[in-house]
């Protein structure tokens, strides 16, 4: 299998009422299965890049880990597309428990996912860091310049850690499930507080995108997409900013106005919830 | 639970210097736990308009029903957000196999999916319906016109069945493939053929969209987006015609173009696989 995010397709291409043969970038989508103690524990369909941190990312969202110190050994067969996972202390996976994760939306989980995994995963942001809309702009406009391969294959989301001024760090995949897991793998990975940083994204704002931000421990989220009623309903509960709709001059804030330095001096600070 | 597929939020909205407090509208997310013989067998997040459509069409993409007669009722407690299923031959659900579906991409499912159960239920698809490229262009532009929902939300999927000069009927949902799922389960209801018809559709075209519109029987699928490599791989071998991209007066015809009236005529109408 090809470690690469984009391959090519020959197609048949219609534009200027002709009609040519000519090879056309697409993303690539690679079955990644991961094996913990033995067992086979998860597929994640994703973009064959940085899978040691999805890997991590992934453990770590799912709950079974909460750094990488309780990680034994990770050993990656790219070609195949396997991942074998040992851990220092042994989980005894509670298989009736995660048959329960199902069909998501979008890789949307279950409402059960949230009450029982969420419940000792998910945290509520207590950051007091504050960011201005010209930065959320800025942030925005930065990851929309580093995502070639969107503009290429017109099918990978991208997730960026960042200061209020400048992206750290950005990893794309055709999941946006998958970038925001590759970004929580790198910040376990190199021990990163989150909390002082903005993390923007890409993608749509649904209740598991909240869940996991909460679990990476970002105060602050902007997204070029909307939101669901329900990732707002449970960024309020966690504590979480959410900026979205983030396009041109425009940008909507759906909660936790008092962490936008432009919004804490307004007579209408308070949000119905 | 709201039966809408939008639901209103109280936001700050930055337009033109100002930031004022208004009300947006986003699409409702919405958990739906199916019960199969008083079993928990799976919970999709969805948008909660045509349930009893979504729950045939997932039943029949999972390969646990081929027809509705093989159901012996659905209720649906749609305020709480359950369907109960009694099949009439009672299925003995493999719990081990149905625990390996495990978290996609972006819904994507495992591998191990594909080859075990998509081996019963995918079939190639023989039709000889052809069509005009106006044609395609035609039928994008009609989904798009009649999807008042994503332009207010920013995030509602379509799928149509069509004939070649319209829409027959199309579905909303926040998930593109209960989008398909609940389409599935009309075409299912009212035993419609459809290897004469076109799927017209908003959503990425992965590997578990090519699978799930040769469940259906589609022979014609045109996107609005892009393909991956591996859907492109998939719809090769299944022979579905895959036209992406379709915007404006471009789209990108991806495989099988003897359907497609103009490429017929073309000396260059083998592709490469």
């Amino acid at each position: 299998m090809s470690n690469q995010i984009k391959g090519e397709l020959n197609i048949l291409k219609y534009e200027g009422n002709d009609l040519l043969e000519t090879i056309d970038i697409a993303a690539v989508e690679y079955p990644l299965t991961i094996y913990l103690e033995d067992e086979e524990f998860a597929t994640i369909v994703c973009s064959p890049t940085n899978i040691k941190e999805l890997v991590i990312g992934f453990l770590a969202s799912e709950g079974l880990i909460r750094n990488v110190d309780q990680i034994s050994s990770i050993d990656i067969d790219e070609h195949r597309g396997y991942a074998y996972v040992y851990l220092k202390i042994k989980q005894s996976i509670n298989k009736e428990f995660f048959s329960k994760r199902m069909i998501g939306s979008c890789c949307g989980k279950s409402r059960q996912f949230y009450f029982y995994n969420d419940a000792n995963t998910a945290k509520t942001i207590m950051s007091r860091h504050t960011i201005s809309i010209n930065e959320c702009f800025s942030l925005m406009k930065q990851l929309q310049e580093c995502s070639i391969d969107f503009q290429q294959t017109g099918g990978v989301h991208n997730a960026a850690l960042c200061t209020n001024d400048n992206i750290l760090f950005s990893y794309s995949d055709i999941g946006r499930h998958n970038a925001l897991d590759k970004l929580y793998g790198h910040v376990l990975q190199h021990n990163i507080t989150v909390k002082d940083k903005v993390i923007v994204f890409s993608g749509r704002i649904s209740s598991e995108v909240i869940l996991k931000i909460s679990k990476i421990g970002g105060g602050i989220l902007i997204s070029k997409s909307a939101p669901t009623t329900l990732g707002i309903e449970l960024a309020k509960d966690l504590g979480i900013t959410v900026i979205g709709f983030v396009r041109k001059e425009k940008l909507n804030i759906y909660s936790h106005p008092e962490r936008i330095i432009d919004a804490m001096h307004l007579p209408h600070l308070e949000m119905k919830t």
